[in-house]
């Protein structure tokens, strides 16, 4: 099976010296998504949670909505040796066999064709298609979060982090109850796979919708962050770093809480602060 | 035009204090690229620049060489109403014409499939892709470059980093001889684009295979960022943190220097050291 980490050697410069060293890396590895025997995506990660990886992409790409419509995921152990002779790794292919009366997915690869022929592709028609294939909505969430909780949200993470202090290469997503008590931590040299892996994992647990959960993640948080939190159900979600126009763009429009900056004792709340600001913080 | 940062208002929490304040945003908007009137991928990035974010792009994917081979790119102005009615953004479409004999890419979307249809993608398989693909080799390039200058590309990159002060949210790719003069730096929400955008500059000027050159970028260096220097003939590519393991594999495989963590007056270098270590390092 791939690993997740591999050691390298390296030439390590200090100032004017120069020597050879050992160190970790954080593992990449291409994974191959088939579903019902098709292929649908191809996409680079850190090998390991291949299942709640899947899961949690086929998700946010509105192909299952639950548990109960994934029917069967295994890797494809039964041909070693591709078309040019070298033996392969069995572990990079997930092969998906969806629930009977769920219909396969008909888009391939990344699914970003959310516009049809019309000329003006925009963040709104982005935004649009984003709703039409929600199957929950976050806006009537009655969650409250401290913001005691949200400032632990990074450190909780970073905690729990594995990998990163070995390799420095890794996003964590990590979901929390709205009293800050983790309840699974994903990695992944993808910020999107640990999200995905994160939400798949909770999908598989039959979670799903994660009402009146938090999601933190390392990093920035893009629309496509705020996307997979919302297919999810998902009403918070707290980034360490920057979010962009358009992940605010749509956590407002959703109804979603997005907090980005999350650092020390200190946090910006982009929309539904209502959710952080009330009761107790003082100041307003 | 798209606008390349956007305001917000924010809820802005210290301790226990709350105050409402307003926030620059790193602006995030979808862009479609057409090639022969046909849709190739729409992928999210900051506005501005899009030319040479689409000639990288369409570099990066193997679809052209050169600026010869681009005859022509335009926004998609004909059609400011989309099919629902409401006005679109034209600025969210390129297309792009190639130059007569250049054959239209026959793939679309993220072009992600590089296995055919055996059982076993893996590592190796997508490294040999892209040495397939690739129009020129980095592996006999001559260039040396002091650990001085190597250090001193992260501080330079960010003294001409225009916008992320003000957001905090976006990454940056320079493109700078062995001495160290910045050529171009570009900006953007993903760090791919923002390499795109940069070897696009320089394909729009003809200065293809950019020999004795170095690409400095912000964050981590994964497989794709590297296989973005190679197809640009980028012999050094310097990463502010970590890179993956398939980064370093495809670095080697391609005779491409590749350093990490470039901090301070350190720098780890994991493939091709030659170019760096040599001469003038002490302590080996």
């Amino acid at each position: 099976m791939a690993k997740v980490t591999a050691r390298t050697a390296v030439l390590r410069l200090d100032g004017g010296s120069a020597v050879g060293a050992r160190d970790s890396l954080a593992a990449e590895e291409p994974l191959e998504i088939r579903v019902g025997g098709r292929q649908v995506a191809v996409t680079m990660r850190t090998p390991g949670d291949d299942f709640d990886l899947v899961a949690g992409f086929l998700l946010s790409e509105g192909a299952v909505r639950g548990r109960e419509e994934l029917a069967r995921m295994r890797y494809c152990t039964d041909n070693r040796h591709g078309e040019d002779g070298h033996e392969h790794d069995p572990y990079n292919i997930v092969e998906v066999d969806l629930a009977p009366g769920v219909a396969d997915p008909t888009w391939s690869l990344n699914r970003t064709t959310f516009t049809s022929s019309s000329c003006g592709i925009c963040g709104k028609s982005s935004i649009d298609a984003v709703h039409a294939n929600a199957c929950w909505s976050v806006a009537e969430d009655p969650v409250r979060v401290t913001p005691d909780v949200l400032y632990s949200l990074p450190d909780r993470l970073r905690e729990r982090q594995k990998l990163f202090d070995s390799t420095g290469g890794l996003h964590a997503a990590g979901l929390f109850d709205a009293a800050g008590t983790l309840l699974c931590i994903r990695e992944d040299v993808g910020r999107h796979n640990a999200v995905d892996k994160t939400v798949g994992w909770a999908l598989r647990e039959g979670l799903l919708p994660l009402r009146g959960m938090l999601l933190a993640v390392s990093g920035r948080a893009s629309f496509e962050l705020v996307q997979k939190a919302a297919a999810a159900g998902i009403p918070v979600l707290a980034a360490v770093s920057a979010p962009s126009s358009l992940a605010v763009e749509l956590a407002e429009s959703s109804g979603l809480t997005l907090a980005g900056f999350v650092r020390g004792r200190r946090a910006n709340v982009y929309s539904r602060p209502d959710r952080v600001a009330a009761p107790g913080v003082s100041g307003q």
